[in-house]
């Protein structure tokens, strides 16, 4: 199993970017634009349907793929906002998943 | 190092989730949603600043922490949409990066 | 000068999905998500421009149809939301402008 | 009745910004990027509420304060952004119409 890490994608896209002559462009506020831009595509997806149609959206193999797609769009821009921040996503979380279980006590 | 791994996070979430009895609001509607109202809250931070302002957000401490903290909401609503879809996040922007290593070649 | 009223656009677009059978996903959720979807779409015109090529977007004619059909996608969202909540937009905005003199004063 | 039309409320908006020496930040981009949160603002309203739920949003005063208030915030980058590119909202939307009656036959 490889590229399953956070680093290891973050690295990944990195050098896609690089070997591309992308960097000029991957500034924070453009990429914090770009997820919430593919942020609203993913809801697309999702915007006419009920409940009940949305639960089963993975039963349709077209829109299953554009799922994945969307969600790898979405996360690839957040890694690279986090990169471009040096912002240590899965550190992010679980601090904040640490606040919360304070903030919301069981 | 500890919840590293995205499997790691979903699960801790997926335990927060269910702890406090959530799970009902956690479809893939809602959280396609709530997954877009948090990229907007990060976006939020940057839309008034110019190009250099928003490179050097991370040196004011205040704007630093909100970062970080719509970051977490971010990755935490996208992990949780993929638990309820059954999409592995990771896998899914591997195979992304693979087709646009196709798409766009150097 | 036609249709330049908000009652006016109201109606015809209330008109227009009630003649092809729409009105089932008019909800308030389904509308509030699909005007954010639109505004994405309207922000990814703009999300790798520098803030110069962004201030002449409307010079290239194609880039300027664009905006002008997302313009009308958000517009037309917002309105048809309006109509399903009940709320007069214009007077809404009015309202709002005179909080925001008294919050902050000249 | 007064500030009923779009062309009214965007000269309203047009004075306070000035006033205010606020023109510097209201570039196209920083515009599409502000209507884009503040629609996602309108959506988070609805993004934990049942289609039911949502239905009646307007019988609680206060979530009912909030969306004149978020519809008003979309509305009023809306029109900003109209004036800062030169589009006429209003004949951007009836020609939309237009179009969509060809495209979307009865």
């Amino acid at each position: 199993m490889t590229d399953k890490t956070f680093d290891e994608l973050q690295q990944r896209l990195t050098d896609f970017a690089a070997a591309r002559g992308w960097e000029p462009f991957h500034t924070p506020k453009n990429l914090a634009a770009a997820l919430s831009v593919e942020a609203g595509e993913l809801l697309e997806i999702f915007q006419w349907l009920t409940p009940e149609q949305a639960a089963t959206v993975m039963a349709d193999p077209d829109r299953a793929h554009r799922v994945r797609d969307e969600v790898a769009d979405v996360l690839a821009y957040l890694l690279q906002f986090c990169t471009a921040v040096g912002v240590d996503p899965a550190a992010a979380l679980a601090a904040k998943i640490e606040r919360n279980e304070i903030r919301f006590p069981i």
